[in-house]
Protein backbone atom coordinates (compact mmCIF):
# COMPACT_ATOMS: atom_id res chain seq x y z
CA UNK A 1 0.00 0.00 0.00
CA UNK A 2 1.14 3.04 -0.55
CA UNK A 3 1.87 5.82 2.30
CA UNK A 4 -0.09 9.24 2.59
CA UNK A 5 2.91 11.01 1.67
CA UNK A 6 3.73 8.55 -1.50
CA UNK A 7 -0.17 9.42 -2.45
CA UNK A 8 0.90 12.93 -2.59
CA UNK A 9 3.48 12.22 -4.74
CA UNK A 10 1.57 11.20 -7.31
CA UNK A 11 0.43 13.83 -10.65
CA UNK A 12 -2.26 12.62 -12.53
CA UNK A 13 -1.75 15.09 -15.77
CA UNK A 14 -4.67 15.07 -18.55
CA UNK A 15 -3.62 16.54 -21.88
CA UNK A 16 -6.35 17.92 -23.51
CA UNK A 17 -9.25 16.56 -21.98
CA UNK A 18 -12.36 18.18 -23.33
CA UNK A 19 -14.93 16.26 -21.41
CA UNK A 20 -15.22 18.45 -18.31
CA UNK A 21 -17.64 14.86 -17.20
CA UNK A 22 -14.66 13.11 -17.28
CA UNK A 23 -12.10 15.71 -15.31
CA UNK A 24 -14.58 15.99 -12.40
CA UNK A 25 -14.48 11.67 -13.18
CA UNK A 26 -10.63 11.55 -12.70
CA UNK A 27 -10.52 13.94 -9.99
CA UNK A 28 -13.54 11.89 -8.54
CA UNK A 29 -11.78 9.02 -8.44
CA UNK A 30 -8.18 10.61 -7.26
CA UNK A 31 -10.14 12.04 -3.88
CA UNK A 32 -11.77 8.23 -3.58
CA UNK A 33 -8.45 6.83 -3.18
CA UNK A 34 -6.37 9.58 -1.66
CA UNK A 35 -4.56 11.30 -4.53
CA UNK A 36 -4.29 15.49 -4.09
CA UNK A 37 -2.39 16.74 -7.31
CA UNK A 38 -4.15 17.21 -10.75
CA UNK A 39 -2.61 19.13 -13.16
CA UNK A 40 -4.31 19.67 -16.64
CA UNK A 41 -2.61 20.99 -19.83
CA UNK A 42 -4.71 22.86 -22.27
CA UNK A 43 -4.75 26.05 -24.28
CA UNK A 44 -8.43 26.08 -23.24
CA UNK A 45 -9.59 26.88 -19.84
CA UNK A 46 -12.78 25.70 -20.13
CA UNK A 47 -13.08 22.45 -19.28
CA UNK A 48 -11.50 22.48 -15.96
CA UNK A 49 -13.76 25.57 -14.47
CA UNK A 50 -16.94 23.75 -15.73
CA UNK A 51 -15.72 20.62 -14.15
CA UNK A 52 -15.94 21.94 -10.49
CA UNK A 53 -19.25 21.10 -9.77
CA UNK A 54 -18.62 16.85 -9.58
CA UNK A 55 -19.20 15.37 -6.69
CA UNK A 56 -16.54 14.07 -4.45
CA UNK A 57 -14.06 15.99 -6.40
CA UNK A 58 -14.22 19.48 -5.28
CA UNK A 59 -11.49 19.66 -3.18
CA UNK A 60 -8.91 17.85 -6.03
CA UNK A 61 -10.56 20.38 -8.52
CA UNK A 62 -9.69 22.90 -6.35
CA UNK A 63 -6.07 22.38 -6.11
CA UNK A 64 -5.92 21.89 -10.08
CA UNK A 65 -3.69 23.38 -11.62
CA UNK A 66 -3.30 24.43 -15.33
CA UNK A 67 -0.95 24.50 -18.12
CA UNK A 68 -0.57 25.07 -21.35
CA UNK A 69 2.59 23.15 -21.81
CA UNK A 70 3.49 19.37 -21.28
CA UNK A 71 6.94 19.98 -20.25
CA UNK A 72 5.73 22.72 -17.99
CA UNK A 73 3.54 20.30 -16.29
CA UNK A 74 5.77 17.47 -15.46
CA UNK A 75 8.95 19.34 -15.14
CA UNK A 76 8.77 18.57 -11.06
CA UNK A 77 8.56 14.94 -12.11
CA UNK A 78 11.16 11.64 -12.13
CA UNK A 79 8.92 9.30 -13.24
CA UNK A 80 6.49 10.35 -16.22
CA UNK A 81 4.74 7.47 -17.68
CA UNK A 82 1.81 7.75 -20.44
CA UNK A 83 -1.10 5.92 -20.59
CA UNK A 84 -2.11 4.35 -24.08
CA UNK A 85 -4.80 2.13 -24.98
CA UNK A 86 -2.20 -0.34 -26.75
CA UNK A 87 -3.63 -1.69 -29.96
CA UNK A 88 -1.88 -2.28 -33.20
CA UNK A 89 0.26 0.96 -33.33
CA UNK A 90 3.46 0.94 -33.39
CA UNK A 91 5.18 1.30 -29.73
CA UNK A 92 8.31 3.22 -29.85
CA UNK A 93 8.73 3.01 -25.94
CA UNK A 94 8.47 0.46 -23.39
CA UNK A 95 5.10 -0.84 -22.61
CA UNK A 96 4.15 -2.53 -19.49
CA UNK A 97 0.68 -3.77 -18.35
CA UNK A 98 -0.79 -1.99 -15.73
CA UNK A 99 -0.31 -4.06 -12.85
CA UNK A 100 3.75 -4.84 -13.87
CA UNK A 101 3.67 -0.77 -14.20
CA UNK A 102 2.26 -0.46 -11.38
CA UNK A 103 4.62 -2.37 -9.42
CA UNK A 104 7.52 -0.10 -10.85
CA UNK A 105 5.75 3.15 -9.74
CA UNK A 106 5.48 1.98 -5.96
CA UNK A 107 8.75 1.22 -6.46
CA UNK A 108 9.80 4.46 -7.69
CA UNK A 109 8.04 6.10 -4.97
CA UNK A 110 9.55 3.86 -1.89
CA UNK A 111 12.54 4.24 -3.66
CA UNK A 112 13.32 8.21 -3.04
CA UNK A 113 11.19 10.38 -0.68
CA UNK A 114 11.55 13.36 -3.12
CA UNK A 115 10.60 10.96 -6.05
CA UNK A 116 7.43 12.49 -8.16
CA UNK A 117 5.53 10.35 -10.83
CA UNK A 118 3.55 11.85 -13.59
CA UNK A 119 0.86 9.62 -14.89
CA UNK A 120 -0.36 11.16 -17.88
CA UNK A 121 -3.84 10.80 -19.49
CA UNK A 122 -4.44 12.25 -23.61
CA UNK A 123 -7.45 13.32 -24.60
CA UNK A 124 -11.14 11.53 -25.29
CA UNK A 125 -10.59 11.10 -28.56
CA UNK A 126 -6.74 10.71 -29.89
CA UNK A 127 -5.36 9.38 -26.54
CA UNK A 128 -1.60 10.87 -26.23
CA UNK A 129 0.41 12.31 -29.51
CA UNK A 130 3.82 10.67 -30.40
CA UNK A 131 5.05 14.18 -29.42
CA UNK A 132 3.63 13.92 -26.35
CA UNK A 133 4.74 10.61 -25.71
CA UNK A 134 8.05 11.18 -26.38
CA UNK A 135 7.94 13.40 -22.86
CA UNK A 136 7.60 9.90 -21.24
CA UNK A 137 9.88 7.14 -19.86
CA UNK A 138 7.92 4.63 -20.84
CA UNK A 139 4.25 3.90 -21.59
CA UNK A 140 1.48 1.35 -19.52
CA UNK A 141 -1.46 0.13 -21.02
CA UNK A 142 -5.23 -1.72 -19.48
CA UNK A 143 -5.33 -5.08 -20.80
CA UNK A 144 -8.17 -5.23 -22.93
CA UNK A 145 -9.59 -8.19 -24.15
CA UNK A 146 -8.86 -9.03 -27.86
CA UNK A 147 -11.32 -9.91 -30.43
CA UNK A 148 -10.40 -10.97 -34.54
CA UNK A 149 -11.56 -8.16 -36.87
CA UNK A 150 -12.59 -5.44 -34.63
CA UNK A 151 -11.10 -2.75 -33.58
CA UNK A 152 -9.21 -2.55 -30.10
CA UNK A 153 -11.67 -1.69 -27.61
CA UNK A 154 -11.20 1.04 -24.77
CA UNK A 155 -12.86 2.68 -21.68
CA UNK A 156 -13.93 6.30 -21.09
CA UNK A 157 -11.17 8.41 -19.44
CA UNK A 158 -12.88 8.60 -16.17
CA UNK A 159 -12.81 4.60 -16.02
CA UNK A 160 -9.49 4.16 -17.31
CA UNK A 161 -8.05 6.92 -14.55
CA UNK A 162 -9.74 4.93 -12.13
CA UNK A 163 -8.21 1.27 -13.06
CA UNK A 164 -5.03 2.92 -13.51
CA UNK A 165 -5.38 4.79 -9.79
CA UNK A 166 -6.68 1.65 -8.24
CA UNK A 167 -3.93 -0.45 -9.23
CA UNK A 168 -1.55 1.92 -7.82
CA UNK A 169 -3.06 1.64 -4.31
CA UNK A 170 -4.17 -1.77 -4.60
CA UNK A 171 -1.29 -2.90 -2.85
CA UNK A 172 1.37 -6.20 -3.98
CA UNK A 173 4.46 -6.63 -3.83
CA UNK A 174 7.31 -4.43 -5.11
CA UNK A 175 9.43 -6.00 -8.34
CA UNK A 176 12.39 -7.59 -7.11
CA UNK A 177 14.53 -4.88 -8.18
CA UNK A 178 14.03 -1.72 -10.09
CA UNK A 179 17.20 0.89 -11.72
CA UNK A 180 15.77 3.94 -10.03
CA UNK A 181 15.81 7.07 -12.56
CA UNK A 182 15.69 10.07 -10.62
CA UNK A 183 16.46 13.23 -12.78
CA UNK A 184 13.83 15.54 -12.92
CA UNK A 185 11.57 16.07 -16.08
CA UNK A 186 12.53 19.52 -16.02
CA UNK A 187 16.37 18.70 -16.36
CA UNK A 188 15.81 15.99 -19.04
CA UNK A 189 13.71 18.43 -20.98
CA UNK A 190 16.69 21.14 -20.23
CA UNK A 191 19.30 18.44 -21.20
CA UNK A 192 17.28 17.67 -24.69
CA UNK A 193 17.31 20.91 -25.64
CA UNK A 194 21.02 21.53 -25.17
CA UNK A 195 21.53 18.17 -27.13
CA UNK A 196 19.41 19.75 -29.79
CA UNK A 197 21.63 23.20 -29.93
CA UNK A 198 24.50 20.64 -29.98
CA UNK A 199 23.64 18.81 -32.78
CA UNK A 200 22.37 21.81 -34.87
CA UNK A 201 25.80 23.61 -33.91
CA UNK A 202 28.01 20.70 -34.47
CA UNK A 203 26.09 20.27 -38.07
CA UNK A 204 24.99 16.58 -37.07
CA UNK A 205 21.40 17.26 -38.19
CA UNK A 206 22.45 18.62 -41.57
CA UNK A 207 24.31 15.38 -42.07
CA UNK A 208 21.94 13.41 -40.71
CA UNK A 209 18.46 15.35 -40.97
CA UNK A 210 16.66 12.80 -39.31
CA UNK A 211 18.40 12.71 -36.05
CA UNK A 212 16.36 16.48 -35.86
CA UNK A 213 12.97 15.20 -35.28
CA UNK A 214 12.63 16.50 -31.47
CA UNK A 215 10.57 13.83 -30.22
CA UNK A 216 13.17 11.22 -31.20
CA UNK A 217 15.32 13.08 -29.18
CA UNK A 218 13.33 13.32 -26.15
CA UNK A 219 13.12 9.16 -26.60
CA UNK A 220 16.69 9.01 -26.86
CA UNK A 221 17.02 10.78 -23.68
CA UNK A 222 14.47 9.16 -21.56
CA UNK A 223 15.68 5.87 -22.63
CA UNK A 224 19.38 6.74 -20.90
CA UNK A 225 17.61 6.57 -16.96
CA UNK A 226 19.48 9.50 -16.14
CA UNK A 227 19.79 10.15 -12.20
CA UNK A 228 20.24 13.62 -11.37
CA UNK A 229 23.86 14.11 -10.70
CA UNK A 230 24.40 12.36 -14.03
CA UNK A 231 21.82 14.37 -15.57
CA UNK A 232 23.73 17.74 -14.35
CA UNK A 233 26.85 16.42 -15.56
CA UNK A 234 25.50 15.47 -18.96
CA UNK A 235 24.24 19.21 -18.79
CA UNK A 236 27.57 20.52 -18.37
CA UNK A 237 29.29 18.53 -21.08
CA UNK A 238 26.85 19.71 -23.03
CA UNK A 239 27.03 23.41 -22.37
CA UNK A 240 30.91 22.95 -22.57
CA UNK A 241 30.78 21.71 -25.75
CA UNK A 242 28.81 24.18 -26.99
CA UNK A 243 30.83 27.13 -26.01
CA UNK A 244 33.59 25.89 -27.49
CA UNK A 245 31.87 25.20 -30.68
CA UNK A 246 30.36 28.85 -30.61
CA UNK A 247 33.89 30.44 -29.62
CA UNK A 248 35.68 28.54 -32.42
CA UNK A 249 39.12 28.91 -31.02
CA UNK A 250 41.47 25.66 -31.17
CA UNK B 1 -5.86 -14.86 -15.70
CA UNK B 2 -9.56 -15.69 -16.54
CA UNK B 3 -10.27 -17.96 -19.48
CA UNK B 4 -12.23 -16.71 -22.34
CA UNK B 5 -15.02 -19.72 -20.60
CA UNK B 6 -14.51 -18.64 -17.32
CA UNK B 7 -15.05 -14.88 -18.75
CA UNK B 8 -18.65 -15.85 -19.83
CA UNK B 9 -19.50 -17.24 -16.52
CA UNK B 10 -19.66 -14.04 -14.83
CA UNK B 11 -22.91 -12.13 -14.74
CA UNK B 12 -22.66 -8.27 -14.15
CA UNK B 13 -26.26 -7.05 -13.09
CA UNK B 14 -27.30 -3.25 -12.30
CA UNK B 15 -30.26 -3.09 -9.94
CA UNK B 16 -31.97 0.22 -10.50
CA UNK B 17 -29.24 1.76 -12.83
CA UNK B 18 -31.28 4.87 -13.52
CA UNK B 19 -28.42 6.91 -16.01
CA UNK B 20 -28.00 5.19 -19.42
CA UNK B 21 -24.62 6.50 -19.67
CA UNK B 22 -23.65 4.98 -16.95
CA UNK B 23 -25.23 1.79 -18.14
CA UNK B 24 -23.63 2.59 -21.10
CA UNK B 25 -19.90 2.59 -19.54
CA UNK B 26 -20.89 -0.60 -17.32
CA UNK B 27 -21.65 -2.35 -20.96
CA UNK B 28 -18.21 -0.78 -22.62
CA UNK B 29 -15.81 -1.75 -19.46
CA UNK B 30 -17.56 -5.59 -19.60
CA UNK B 31 -16.76 -5.41 -23.12
CA UNK B 32 -13.05 -4.24 -23.10
CA UNK B 33 -12.21 -6.85 -20.33
CA UNK B 34 -13.95 -9.72 -22.17
CA UNK B 35 -17.27 -10.06 -20.15
CA UNK B 36 -20.51 -10.53 -22.07
CA UNK B 37 -23.43 -10.99 -19.93
CA UNK B 38 -25.34 -8.17 -18.31
CA UNK B 39 -28.73 -8.44 -16.57
CA UNK B 40 -30.53 -5.54 -15.44
CA UNK B 41 -33.03 -5.43 -13.00
CA UNK B 42 -35.85 -2.44 -13.29
CA UNK B 43 -39.00 -1.68 -13.36
CA UNK B 44 -38.44 0.93 -15.91
CA UNK B 45 -37.03 -0.94 -19.17
CA UNK B 46 -36.69 2.76 -20.26
CA UNK B 47 -32.54 3.16 -18.95
CA UNK B 48 -31.27 -0.01 -21.02
CA UNK B 49 -32.98 1.29 -24.27
CA UNK B 50 -31.44 4.63 -24.32
CA UNK B 51 -27.82 3.07 -23.51
CA UNK B 52 -27.42 1.29 -26.45
CA UNK B 53 -25.62 3.86 -28.68
CA UNK B 54 -22.71 3.99 -26.02
CA UNK B 55 -19.36 3.46 -27.69
CA UNK B 56 -17.94 -0.14 -27.44
CA UNK B 57 -20.83 -1.40 -25.93
CA UNK B 58 -23.37 -2.55 -28.77
CA UNK B 59 -22.42 -6.03 -28.17
CA UNK B 60 -22.42 -6.19 -24.98
CA UNK B 61 -26.11 -4.11 -24.52
CA UNK B 62 -27.50 -6.03 -27.55
CA UNK B 63 -27.35 -9.39 -25.75
CA UNK B 64 -28.78 -7.72 -22.34
CA UNK B 65 -31.40 -9.36 -20.15
CA UNK B 66 -34.10 -7.21 -18.56
CA UNK B 67 -36.03 -8.78 -14.99
CA UNK B 68 -37.97 -7.00 -12.93
CA UNK B 69 -37.15 -8.91 -9.99
CA UNK B 70 -33.40 -9.64 -8.18
CA UNK B 71 -34.18 -13.34 -7.50
CA UNK B 72 -34.81 -14.16 -11.02
CA UNK B 73 -31.87 -11.83 -12.15
CA UNK B 74 -29.58 -14.01 -10.09
CA UNK B 75 -31.35 -17.79 -10.28
CA UNK B 76 -29.09 -19.27 -12.14
CA UNK B 77 -25.23 -18.50 -10.54
CA UNK B 78 -23.86 -20.19 -7.85
CA UNK B 79 -22.02 -17.37 -6.36
CA UNK B 80 -23.63 -14.46 -5.74
CA UNK B 81 -21.48 -11.22 -4.96
CA UNK B 82 -23.03 -7.65 -3.53
CA UNK B 83 -20.67 -4.27 -4.44
CA UNK B 84 -20.95 -1.42 -1.54
CA UNK B 85 -19.27 1.45 -0.97
CA UNK B 86 -18.45 0.42 2.50
CA UNK B 87 -18.07 2.97 5.08
CA UNK B 88 -20.13 3.16 8.12
CA UNK B 89 -23.34 1.11 7.80
CA UNK B 90 -23.35 -1.69 9.78
CA UNK B 91 -22.71 -4.76 7.36
CA UNK B 92 -24.76 -7.68 7.54
CA UNK B 93 -22.99 -9.66 5.33
CA UNK B 94 -19.06 -10.40 5.33
CA UNK B 95 -17.24 -8.15 3.31
CA UNK B 96 -14.42 -8.25 1.82
CA UNK B 97 -11.91 -5.73 -0.16
CA UNK B 98 -11.94 -6.16 -3.99
CA UNK B 99 -8.44 -7.52 -4.11
CA UNK B 100 -9.49 -10.34 -1.53
CA UNK B 101 -12.51 -11.10 -2.77
CA UNK B 102 -11.57 -10.80 -6.45
CA UNK B 103 -9.10 -14.29 -5.92
CA UNK B 104 -11.94 -15.69 -4.37
CA UNK B 105 -14.50 -15.10 -7.49
CA UNK B 106 -11.08 -16.52 -9.62
CA UNK B 107 -11.16 -19.49 -7.27
CA UNK B 108 -14.70 -20.38 -7.72
CA UNK B 109 -15.12 -19.73 -11.67
CA UNK B 110 -11.73 -22.29 -11.58
CA UNK B 111 -13.23 -24.71 -9.22
CA UNK B 112 -16.44 -25.85 -11.26
CA UNK B 113 -17.07 -25.47 -14.68
CA UNK B 114 -20.85 -25.11 -14.11
CA UNK B 115 -20.37 -22.32 -11.34
CA UNK B 116 -22.03 -19.15 -12.56
CA UNK B 117 -21.11 -15.53 -10.44
CA UNK B 118 -23.54 -12.67 -10.57
CA UNK B 119 -21.45 -9.01 -9.26
CA UNK B 120 -24.49 -7.04 -8.51
CA UNK B 121 -24.33 -3.70 -8.28
CA UNK B 122 -26.99 -0.95 -6.97
CA UNK B 123 -28.58 2.31 -8.05
CA UNK B 124 -25.78 5.39 -8.21
CA UNK B 125 -27.57 7.59 -5.57
CA UNK B 126 -28.23 4.47 -3.01
CA UNK B 127 -26.73 1.55 -3.49
CA UNK B 128 -28.38 -1.91 -2.71
CA UNK B 129 -30.61 -1.77 -0.48
CA UNK B 130 -30.82 -4.26 2.84
CA UNK B 131 -32.98 -6.39 1.22
CA UNK B 132 -31.32 -6.82 -1.97
CA UNK B 133 -27.95 -7.34 -0.71
CA UNK B 134 -29.37 -10.35 1.70
CA UNK B 135 -30.03 -11.96 -1.65
CA UNK B 136 -25.82 -11.84 -1.68
CA UNK B 137 -23.22 -14.66 -0.53
CA UNK B 138 -21.01 -12.01 0.69
CA UNK B 139 -20.31 -8.25 -0.16
CA UNK B 140 -17.13 -6.70 -2.03
CA UNK B 141 -15.54 -3.32 -1.65
CA UNK B 142 -13.64 -1.34 -3.59
CA UNK B 143 -10.80 0.34 -0.99
CA UNK B 144 -11.29 4.41 -0.50
CA UNK B 145 -9.11 6.67 1.30
CA UNK B 146 -10.50 7.65 4.57
CA UNK B 147 -10.46 11.22 5.97
CA UNK B 148 -11.48 12.22 9.27
CA UNK B 149 -14.46 14.14 9.91
CA UNK B 150 -15.81 13.48 5.87
CA UNK B 151 -18.21 11.60 4.27
CA UNK B 152 -17.01 8.05 2.46
CA UNK B 153 -16.05 8.98 -0.96
CA UNK B 154 -17.84 6.82 -3.82
CA UNK B 155 -17.14 6.99 -8.00
CA UNK B 156 -19.42 6.61 -10.73
CA UNK B 157 -21.29 3.47 -11.52
CA UNK B 158 -18.91 3.41 -14.61
CA UNK B 159 -15.83 3.71 -12.91
CA UNK B 160 -16.90 0.84 -10.34
CA UNK B 161 -17.22 -1.75 -12.80
CA UNK B 162 -15.14 -1.08 -14.69
CA UNK B 163 -12.43 -1.54 -11.26
CA UNK B 164 -13.74 -4.68 -10.02
CA UNK B 165 -14.05 -6.17 -13.60
CA UNK B 166 -10.32 -5.28 -14.05
CA UNK B 167 -9.62 -6.95 -10.73
CA UNK B 168 -11.11 -10.27 -11.64
CA UNK B 169 -9.50 -10.19 -15.46
CA UNK B 170 -5.84 -8.76 -13.47
CA UNK B 171 -4.43 -12.11 -12.22
CA UNK B 172 -2.55 -12.62 -9.74
CA UNK B 173 -2.30 -16.23 -7.40
CA UNK B 174 -5.51 -18.02 -6.18
CA UNK B 175 -6.24 -17.92 -2.52
CA UNK B 176 -4.81 -21.01 -0.78
CA UNK B 177 -7.99 -23.17 -0.52
CA UNK B 178 -11.43 -21.81 -0.88
CA UNK B 179 -14.63 -23.60 0.12
CA UNK B 180 -16.70 -23.51 -2.89
CA UNK B 181 -20.62 -23.76 -2.34
CA UNK B 182 -22.05 -24.33 -5.56
CA UNK B 183 -26.08 -24.30 -4.99
CA UNK B 184 -27.80 -21.68 -7.51
CA UNK B 185 -29.24 -18.52 -6.29
CA UNK B 186 -32.69 -19.88 -7.79
CA UNK B 187 -32.27 -23.22 -5.34
CA UNK B 188 -31.04 -20.72 -2.23
CA UNK B 189 -34.45 -18.46 -2.91
CA UNK B 190 -36.46 -21.59 -3.01
CA UNK B 191 -34.93 -23.36 -0.14
CA UNK B 192 -35.52 -19.49 1.69
CA UNK B 193 -38.95 -19.75 1.15
CA UNK B 194 -39.60 -22.86 2.37
CA UNK B 195 -37.67 -22.35 5.58
CA UNK B 196 -39.98 -19.01 5.45
CA UNK B 197 -43.25 -21.09 5.81
CA UNK B 198 -42.04 -23.65 7.78
CA UNK B 199 -41.34 -21.12 10.14
CA UNK B 200 -45.00 -19.37 9.65
CA UNK B 201 -46.73 -22.78 9.95
CA UNK B 202 -44.54 -23.86 12.77
CA UNK B 203 -45.56 -20.60 14.43
CA UNK B 204 -41.90 -19.68 15.22
CA UNK B 205 -42.38 -16.38 13.86
CA UNK B 206 -45.46 -16.00 16.56
CA UNK B 207 -43.39 -16.66 19.27
CA UNK B 208 -40.17 -14.66 17.88
CA UNK B 209 -41.71 -12.21 15.24
CA UNK B 210 -38.10 -11.08 14.59
CA UNK B 211 -37.67 -14.26 12.80
CA UNK B 212 -39.95 -13.33 10.29
CA UNK B 213 -37.43 -10.55 8.64
CA UNK B 214 -37.30 -11.68 4.81
CA UNK B 215 -33.62 -10.75 4.61
CA UNK B 216 -32.34 -11.32 7.32
CA UNK B 217 -34.08 -15.16 6.70
CA UNK B 218 -32.10 -15.20 3.43
CA UNK B 219 -28.83 -13.72 4.85
CA UNK B 220 -28.87 -17.29 6.70
CA UNK B 221 -29.39 -19.14 4.16
CA UNK B 222 -26.74 -17.63 2.25
CA UNK B 223 -23.94 -17.68 5.04
CA UNK B 224 -24.31 -21.53 4.95
CA UNK B 225 -22.73 -22.63 1.68
CA UNK B 226 -24.88 -24.56 0.62
CA UNK B 227 -23.37 -26.72 -1.94
CA UNK B 228 -26.40 -27.82 -4.57
CA UNK B 229 -26.91 -31.45 -3.04
CA UNK B 230 -26.77 -30.04 0.07
CA UNK B 231 -29.29 -27.46 -0.90
CA UNK B 232 -31.80 -30.35 -2.56
CA UNK B 233 -31.82 -32.28 0.48
CA UNK B 234 -32.63 -29.38 3.11
CA UNK B 235 -35.52 -28.82 0.57
CA UNK B 236 -36.44 -31.81 0.82
CA UNK B 237 -36.51 -32.08 5.00
CA UNK B 238 -38.65 -28.83 4.89
CA UNK B 239 -41.45 -29.77 2.55
CA UNK B 240 -41.39 -32.95 4.66
CA UNK B 241 -41.67 -30.67 8.01
CA UNK B 242 -44.54 -28.57 6.20
CA UNK B 243 -46.45 -31.99 5.13
CA UNK B 244 -46.33 -32.97 8.55
CA UNK B 245 -47.58 -30.18 9.88
CA UNK B 246 -50.23 -29.60 7.50
CA UNK B 247 -51.33 -33.14 7.49
CA UNK B 248 -51.46 -32.91 11.58
CA UNK B 249 -51.59 -36.77 12.21
CA UNK B 250 -49.91 -37.80 14.81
Amino acid sequence: MLTGEQLERVCVVLVRARNPNNIGAVARAMYGFGFEELRVVSEYPVALSEARSAVDAAEVLAGAREFSRLADAIADCTLVIGTTAGGKRVQEHPLYPLAEGGGIVRAHLSSDDRSRVALIFGSEKTGLSRDELSYCNWTMTIPMFEREGVRHPSMNLGQAAAVCLYELIRGGDLPASVAVADAMAGDLDRLTILLAELLDKSEYTRRHPASGDAAALRRLVRRMQFDSADAAMWMGILRQALWKIRDKRP
